[in-house]
């Protein structure tokens, strides 16, 4: 009887929170189909405990629980002996009833080389050389897919892998024409944390394109609206110019009015805020695309953080706890609508 | 304009078959999470020619082509270095031009250990239990997929790998009740060929179960309508017990009545045949299950052909050399409709 009661208690629970996981902080940019093992584990770490602690501050039990892992696959095991599993140990209901989390990932070092020497991205599956390439694409971002659950099982995160493409999601002109998201609701409405990526999908207009994480994210915060969405990336957050430029600037937040117009927020000092208009380079692995997708979230009335993955700062935004006033000690980017900001 | 009405022939083609890679055939049963890798490389290549052929008995021009691998991974390419693909080898429209197949497989030493440590197939997600068991099953059935794919398009079959779960298949009393197989229809008639696998789904009755490889093949080949069946396993065909046992019969062909009731065809010799009713032990592997799900197949007046796989018996299985009369030197077993055999 109170199983059934938690159950319903559950699956009330709102959506807190998607979670990008950017291809360059969680693969090694400049090595074909290389994980940053060290980010990924730090990553997974962080999401555990933030799902654990569901949005209060009392962190201590969370972080002295035994970590039950959910990968019991052979290699995980390390070596070929059979995985021992101990079924008593699953007997805390409260162990796996974490918050509710969406992941989406990018591809990285992943998928890239494939689409750009196939040409996925513009379509036209009749050539051979494009579906020969959307095979490839597939199977390199799967692959990726696949450690990336498992690395999250292995942090006691009941991850399920959730590939758009045998979804059946597909575009039009590259924008979202079909993307049900009832298996994702579904999922977490059972406690799973679904863990979707960029894919190779079918194009009304072109056959094929890619479908990138950015845009999955905007689609799914648009239907399951979630509390807040972060972007875990390789620098520390949004720059006014690449952040390589000695010269570069930190944005600390972004206001996004109901147009979806978006203009920087510059805090000179404390109690004055200025707002200027800097054009944001594209050379930092698409950040004008990233800020755009950002911007049509945050006009939803949901908080965008964008923020350096693996750090504190990636921690306590994953934690919720930028949504009030952005902390003076946080380094990260807030993208939030002129109207969210009108309340705070 | 050729490109174009080549686009149209190719999507009016009719699916040609659906073939499942037994667990047994594929993967080393009492070793965990280890693939056969000998035999799915044989089945590789007699499917990729049994595509190429396209039911002409025209094989010549098949074996001589040079096969163009479809993975493009790290892993495949042997080492770190960068893969080395030449778009120039992919200008040949009819390379990749294969008849219609799908392939659904079974799971084999990949997920069997989870699912029964957690009981998953007993439903009941409340229990941490199986909730890890589901995720841990997921893992390992779709790291069976992932290798089962790339090892298709390693030899230039354009394979797209699909989950039911993610497709939002589910059941009601662990029979199928959600199966939306629009995606897998659009792949086919796109020229791909769509790998899909036995995994852990919800169940509206019990919260979850697992589906079976054979309940999806039906449920394919009712809707979808193939030309034949193909059951790739690990001994000839079906036998009238235990194939261990010294005394055991293959059985060459079960009618199945339009009720879907079977019996076994013994031919006694070349001119005269004789139904008897033998009851086919099910320590087999489950082949009762099997014999079931084929039956049900059949009676849609789609041929089911079962056969050891890796053998000249199996080539020609999927070659669909068996549909007329049953050639004396094949050696399997047919499972066909009393009116499919009236018109023979």
């Amino acid at each position: 009887m109170e199983e059934n009661q938690s159950r319903t208690n559950y699956s009330d629970k709102p959506l807190r929170c998607i979670v990008k996981l950017g291809g360059a902080a969680i693969t090694c940019k400049n090595e074909l189909e290389k994980i940053n093992q060290e980010n990924l584990g730090i990553v997974s770490k962080q999401l555990r405990q933030a799902m654990m602690m569901g949005g209060s501050s009392n962190s201590t039990s969370a972080s002295v629980k035994k970590v039950l892992g959910l990968d019991w696959s052979k290699r995980a095991g390390g070596g070929d002996s059979q995985i021992s599993i101990n079924p008593d140990e699953f007997g805390d209901q409260s162990e796996l009833d974490l918050s509710k989390f969406i992941i989406v990932h990018g591809a990285g070092s992943f998928g890239h080389f494939q689409a750009s020497r196939s040409g996925v991205h513009k379509g036209g599956l009749h050539h051979p050389l494009v579906k020969a390439g959307f095979v490839a694409t597939r199977i390199s971002v799967t692959s990726l897919n696949l450690e990336i659950v498992r690395a999250l099982a292995r942090e006691g995160i009941p991850s399920v892998g959730m590939s758009p493409f045998a979804a059946g999601w597909s575009t039009c002109e590259r924008n979202i024409s079909a993307a049900d998201t009832s298996q994702v609701a579904k999922s977490i409405d059972s406690g799973f944390v679904p863990v979707l990526h960029g894919d190779a999908v079918y194009d009304d207009s072109q056959d094929c394109t890619i479908l990138s994480g950015d845009v999955i994210i905007r689609h799914l915060a648009e239907v399951l609206k979630p509390g807040y969405v972060v972007f875990l990336t390789d620098v520390l957050g949004v720059y006014d110019r690449p952040p390589t430029d000695s010269n570069a600037v930190l944005l600390r937040e972004i206001a996004v009015d109901e147009d979806g117009n978006w203009s920087i927020v510059a805090v000179e000092n404390m109690n004055k805020q200025v707002e200027i208009t800097v054009a944001a380079h594209d050379t930092t692995g698409g950040m004008i695309t990233k800020i755009t997708e950002a911007a049509l979230i945050a006009k939803f009335g949901i908080d965008v953080y964008i923020v350096k993955a693996a750090t504190d700062h990636s921690f306590r935004a994953l934690n919720g706890e930028i949504r009030g006033d952005i902390p003076d000690d946080w380094l990260g980017t807030v993208i939030r609508s002129q109207r969210a900001r009108a309340v705070l």
